[in-house]
């Protein structure tokens, strides 16, 4: 139940006006019953709306974008496709970075339901396992449109790629190019995002009488130098692999580092593909075979499907799944 | 002058609770009466407060970062530079990004001055011309910090890198490696920063005795298509230059391309060095050679000084100017 003003009021038994004013620390209520009412707002967790006493009618003209970070060009070319829209509204965007942590994307989180913005455009930290305060703005009515890293089991509007589709082609591709003990480099057990990659991973290998080894699927933490530690275990293992599907664009950067250092040939000795949206990857040595998400697009359709519900409120954003495709991009790393 | 109720309550000849009420939109108010108001506030230009009601002492708990954009490493990096301060000091760090658009930075400024946010850390856009929105908030007292791409002429605090020093040893070690037509790629003629890195290769080439030409400084502009066109042109002239000091890390990315399209061979034909923060820059083919910020330390040091204004308001942030160097990591590109 959404604590209001109201209900504290009924609670302590005070008048709707006292409290409103108590609240505003007014010189006209007497310092007892402020520290009542304060002991128990705080009590009932009520969070002051900053604009209720605002103009009549009147918004935020915020739109929120909660991302893990902006050093992946997935989010930082996301941004522009929300803001090619936000601006022709006239809304402000604030790119809040949740840095992977779930703590504080709580953090983050909890503070949109006292109205500091209008909507919530959302991808999911890694750590994500309790979505419980996401739930909680889309109970209290705050239209929010997932976006790439979605959660599967909250009825919200998403706007997402073909994951499973793409991991499949991709590892198809490297089997095409003759590899045997294909990696899966992932980042999360916890992201459906990772998931749906991972099962199309799996799915090529099966389809192609290969068997699945639980030790070609490689978590990495989110700390690059046990990441290190990780990858250049992996490529000394015995067996090790001749190619890997790497689940995010750090992670390609990531073994290209690790396999210049172990003097391991890309792509004579492993083949790299990596979902990644580096405008460079063609520049790199040697350039980068990618699956290139449409990264713009699903910003743009992520942030037109918010203004859609901040413009009418009937739409159902519940019931929006959007589905764009990537694109393999074939380069030297896959030769 | 800043405009508050009591000027509007004063002008109108109405008591400053009508005011008051009548902009809140109070039953107790005549339409007539809040139509007066309403339209003199708007006159006026006059930012209600949001969180003016709210309760006393409280801050919006917010920091503002002004970039131009986030798909730079020395911005996405020093974004988590100011993050590592405030979320000790449990702040709110909310990102706008004004895509090098003077009247974007304008609108998002504006704003703040309705206590949106309690500091603003900006890195002015590349066509900032005016400062008169910074002015203002400076003059309004919201505590402002500026870095990387400052305004010399606002007296407020700067945190900075030796551009000058690091443009002039970029330059020297270009001219070592034998270069003798060395050109420079700049992204604007408003910008202090761009205009002090401008200088420090003048300068070196000044005291090695080589004639500046003006051809050689090349400005472009903020569409790649557009700049695709102007770096093929620079490189298809009759004295092309054999030497590159790129001013920003995305120059650098150009002019690799560009290269690569018109077959000239990196470092063989030309040699490159960029400002960059790119952390794959050992990874590009071929690795590049940098002068690297300290993004992350000089968005901590801006950030801290933030702080220290919110904290204890005595402290003189006009005073303030802090030089963190860069470093030259010589790569392949320049050998």
């Amino acid at each position: 139940m959404s604590v209001t003003i109201r209900r504290i009021a009924k609670d302590l038994q005070l008048a709707v006006s006292t409290v409103s004013k108590a609240l505003r620390d007014s010189h006209e209520i007497s310092e007892e019953t402020k520290r009542r009412v304060f002991e128990y707002a705080e009590k009932l967790d009520y969070v002051p709306n900053p604009y209720a006493s605002s103009l009549k009618g009147r918004k935020s003209g915020n739109i929120a974008v909660v991302l893990p970070e902006v050093a992946d060009s997935f989010f930082s070319i996301a941004i522009n496709g929300i803001e090619s829209v936000a601006q022709v509204k006239g809304y402000h965007v604030m790119v809040y970075l949740t840095h992977e942590d779930q703590e504080r994307e709580k953090f983050i989180l909890r503070d949109f339901r006292s109205g500091r913005v209008d909507g919530v455009l959302i991808s999911v930290s890694r750590g994500t396992s309790s979505h419980s305060c996401i739930q909680d703005l889309c109970e209290k009515n705050i239209p929010l449109v997932f976006f790439d890293r979605v959660c599967e089991n909250i009825k919200a509007a998403k706007v997402i790629t073909d994951d499973y589709e793409s991991a499949y082609k991709a590892t198809v591709h490297l089997l095409q190019k003759q590899c045997k003990e294909i990696a899966f480099l992932s980042i999360s057990e916890n992201l459906d995002m990772i998931n749906h990659r991972q099962q199309g991973y799996e799915q090529a290998l099966l389809d192609h009488d290969i068997k699945l080894k639980k030790n070609n699927i490689v978590n990495v933490s989110n700390e690059e130098e046990k990441d290190v530690v990780i990858l250049k275990k992996l490529f000394k293992r015995k067996n090790r692999p001749d190619g890997i599907v790497c689940s995010v664009e750090k992670l390609a950067m990531l073994s290209y580092s690790v396999c210049h250092e172990l003097h391991l040939r890309i792509p004579n000795d492993v083949r790299v593909i990596a979902f990644s949206n580096l405008q460079i990857a063609s520049l790199l040595n040697p350039s980068l075979t990618t699956i290139t998400q449409p990264a713009f697009e699903m910003g743009k359709t992520a942030a037109s499907l918010l203004f859609k519900a901040l413009e009418k409120k009937k739409i159902n954003l519940g019931n929006e799944r959007i589905i764009i495709p990537s694109e393999l991009m074939e380069r030297a790393s896959s030769l």
